[in-house]
C-alpha cells in the first residue's frame, strides 16, 4: 500500500470525509499540492535556498492552499533527470538550472547564463522586459513546459584551481567541471570538461577526479567544503554572470490552474529570485572573507586568459547559430543586454568606480 | 452625500445586500481594501508603476480578496502629506520615498537613499539580509507604521542642468531641487535647494523658478518632459544610487490583519521592487538615446566635482550623528553595504569591466 491509498483509508481520510459533510468553504475545494523535483540536495546553499523560498511564499501568500512538495535529488528523480520528469508529467514542477539540458536544446544556456552574457540584473531585464519569458515559453513548448524562473546565484566566481591559471595554456589537459556552453569554452582551451551534480562534486575534487572546478560563489562553495581541497579561489568569471535558476511546470498541469493559482507562482517566483539573490550576495562578501582566513588565496584572471575566454566563446555561440530557435533567443537576448548595459554602465557603473576613487574600499 | 454611502444606498448596494443571503464563502468575509495614498500623479513613470504593480499583484494573488484603493496627491492628501496621514490613520498606507519626511526623522533618508550609498542590489542586501527591515519598522514604531519597501529607481541620474557645471563652484547660487540628504549636501556647495513634488517640477523649470533638477533616470524623466526645457543630462550622480520606494502600513492596520495579508503584502512587495526595476533599467538605455536625438548632452561631473560631493556628504552625515537612532541606522547600513561591495566588485565589476574591454561597448 503506498502512502496515498494508506491515507485513504486511515483515520486521517475519515475526518476528512466526515468534514466534507459540512458546508466546505470554497477555497477548500480549490487546495493543490505541486510536486517538484530539483538538482539541489536539502541545504545546499544559494540553490536550495531559492527553491525553499518558493516554497514557502506559494504556501504563505495561498494559506496552504496552493503548496509545493520539494523532492531532493534521488527522492523522485535523479539531479538531471527533472527536466525529462517534468516534460512526462512524471512530476508537475523542476527547480532546476536550465543549462543543464543544453542537450535537449542549446537554447537553455540562455535561462541560466552565457559566456560573456548578462549580470543578474540583466538577465533579469531581459526576461521579463524585452521577451525573454516569451522565449523561454516558446522553448518550453517544445517539451511540454512552461517557463517559470525562480532564482539567481549572482555573478559566478571563477572556480577552484589547485594551481594557478598563468596562461590560456594551463586549461589544456585540465579536468575541470563547467556546465553549459561555459563548458564548451574550455574544452575548445583544451580542458576535459565534466559535468557532475553539485552533491557529488566536493567527492570529485578530493579524490582527484577533478583537478578543478567551478560552483557558485563564496557563500555557496563554503558550504560545500571546497577550501578543505584547493586554495586557489578566482573571484570573477567569464561563464556565468548571473545565473537565473528555473521553475518550469509541466504545461498541462499549468493550464489546469486557476488563473489565481498561475498568479502565485509568478509573483512568488519573482519574489524568490529578489530575495534569494539579496541573501546571496549580501554573504557572499563575509563568507570569501573566511575562505581567506582558511588559506585560500584569491586572483583574477590576467587580460590575456580573458581574450582566450572571449575568443572561444564566440566559437562556441557561433557554432550553434544554425538552430534557428538558438538564433532568435540569442539575438533577442543580446539586444536586450545592449540596451540595459548603455545606461547601467554610465550610472551604476560609473557611479561604483567614483565611490570607491572618492571613499576608498576595495 | 460622500461616495461610500452614496454607494451604500444605491442600487449596487442593493445588489450587495441580496447576495449577502445567500451562503457567502469563507474568503468573502475575509475581503479587505487598504487605502493607498501616493506622492505619485498617475501615469507617473517608475513611481507611479510601482505602486500600481503592488496594487495588481495584491489582488492577483488573493483572487481580490486582499485590494488596494491606490491615490493620486490630491484625492485625498497632498505629494508631501502621505506620510502624516497613514501615521494618524487617515489612510491604510502610502507610496512614496521616505527621504522624503526627513524633517519626521534623519533616518528616513536611509529607506530611500543617501549620498554615496547603496546601488538598489547594495540596499536591498542591507533591507532584506542586514537588519534594514527591522530598522525601518523600529522607526516606524516612534510614527506608528509599518514598514515595506516596494520599488527602486535604480540609481538616478545627476540631473538637468542649463549650464555645464566646470566645477563646484558652479552650485553656488544654483536653484536646484534635490531631496533628502543630498540636497542638504548641494546646499553645503551653495546650491539653494528646494524639494518640490514630481508632478509640479516641469512647470518649475521651464518657468526659471529652477535652474535644474534632478528627478529619476532616462525612463521617468523623458516621460515628465525635462528635455524640453533643459539640454544637458548629467548621467551619474552622487546622491541616489539606488532608491527604495516605500509601501509602509498604519501600525494598528497592519496588526489588524490576517497573516495571510500579511504575507501577502510582504511577497507581493518585493515582487513589486523586482519587477519595476528591471522595467525601468530595461528602458533607461533606449530613453536615454531618443533623449540624445532631440538634442541632449550627456555628461559626468568630473574628478574633483566629485571630490567636492564627497567631502560635503560626510560633513552631512556627521552632523546628524547626534541622533542616537540615525547613528545607529547608519552604522548598520554602512557595515553591510562594505560587506556586499567587497565581493560585488569583485565579481560582477570586475566582469563588466572586462566584458566591456573584451567585446567593446558602452
Amino acid at each position: 500500500m503506498d502512502r496515498r491509498s494508506f491515507l485513504k483509508t486511515s483515520a486521517v481520510g475519515g475526518a476528512a470525509a466526515a468534514a466534507s459533510t459540512l458546508a466546505a468553504p470554497a477555497y477548500a475545494q480549490g487546495k493543490r499540492t505541486l510536486t517538484m523535483v530539483t538538482s539541489w540536495p536539502r541545504g545546499f546553499a544559494v540553490l536550495d535556498d531559492a527553491a525553499s523560498y518558493l516554497e514557502q511564499y506559494v504556501a504563505a501568500v495561498s494559506d496552504g492552499e496552493l503548496t509545493i512538495d520539494k523532492k531532493a535529488p534521488g527522492e523522485l528523480v535523479g539531479a538531471f533527470e527533472v527536466f525529462d520528469a517534468v516534460s512526462s508529467g512524471q512530476a508537475d514542477m523542476y527547480h532546476s538550472a536550465d543549462y543543464y539540458f543544453i542537450g535537449q536544446h542549446p537554447g537553455y544556456a540562455y535561462f541560466t547564463a552565457v559566456p560573456f552574457g548578462g549580470t543578474a540584473q540583466e538577465v533579469t531585464n531581459w526576461y521579463y522586459q524585452d521577451g525573454g519569458q516569451e522565449l523561454h515559453d516558446e522553448l518550453g513548448s517544445i517539451f511540454n513546459l512552461k517557463g517559470l524562473m525562480a532564482g539567481n546565484s549572482g555573478s559566478q566566481s571563477g572556480g577552484w584551481f589547485r594551481k594557478e591559471i598563468a596562461s590560456a595554456a594551463d586549461f589544456n589537459g585540465l579536468k575541470f567541471r563547467m556546465p553549459g556552453l561555459g563548458g564548451k569554452v574550455l574544452s575548445k582551451l583544451g580542458a576535459s570538461v565534466q559535468n557532475i551534480p553539485g552533491g557529488e562534486l566536493y567527492q570529485a575534487l578530493s579524490s582527484g577526479a577533478l583537478d578543478g572546478l567551478e560552483w557558485v560563489g563564496p557563500m555557496a562553495d563554503e558550504r560545500a567544503g571546497f577550501q578543505e581541497v584547493a586554495k586557489i579561489y578566482y573571484t570573477a568569471g567569464f561563464h556565468e554572470p548571473g545565473s537565473a535558476l528555473s521553475s518550469s511546470v509541466n504545461l498541462d498541469v499549468w493550464n489546469d490552474l486557476s488563473e489565481k493559482h498561475k498568479q502565485i507562482l509568478n509573483v512568488a517566483s519573482m519574489a524568490t529570485t529578489f530575495f534569494q539573490l539579496s541573501e546571496t550576495l549580501a554573504n557572499n562578501g563575509a563568507a570569501l572573507a573566511r575562505l581567506q582566513a582558511q588559506g585560500v588565496k584569491t586572483l583574477q584572471f590576467s587580460d590575456d586568459v580573458w581574450d582566450a575566454f572571449g575568443a572561444a566563446s564566440k566559437e562556441v555561440m557561433d557554432e550553434n547559430m544554425n538552430d534557428e530557435l538558438f538564433a532568435k533567443i540569442r539575438t533577442s537576448f543580446e539586444a536586450s543586454l545592449a540596451k540595459s548595459a548603455s545606461w547601467i554602465n554610465k550610472s551604476d557603473g560609473f557611479y561604483v568606480a567614483q565611490r570607491v576613487r572618492v571613499l576608498g574600499g576595495e
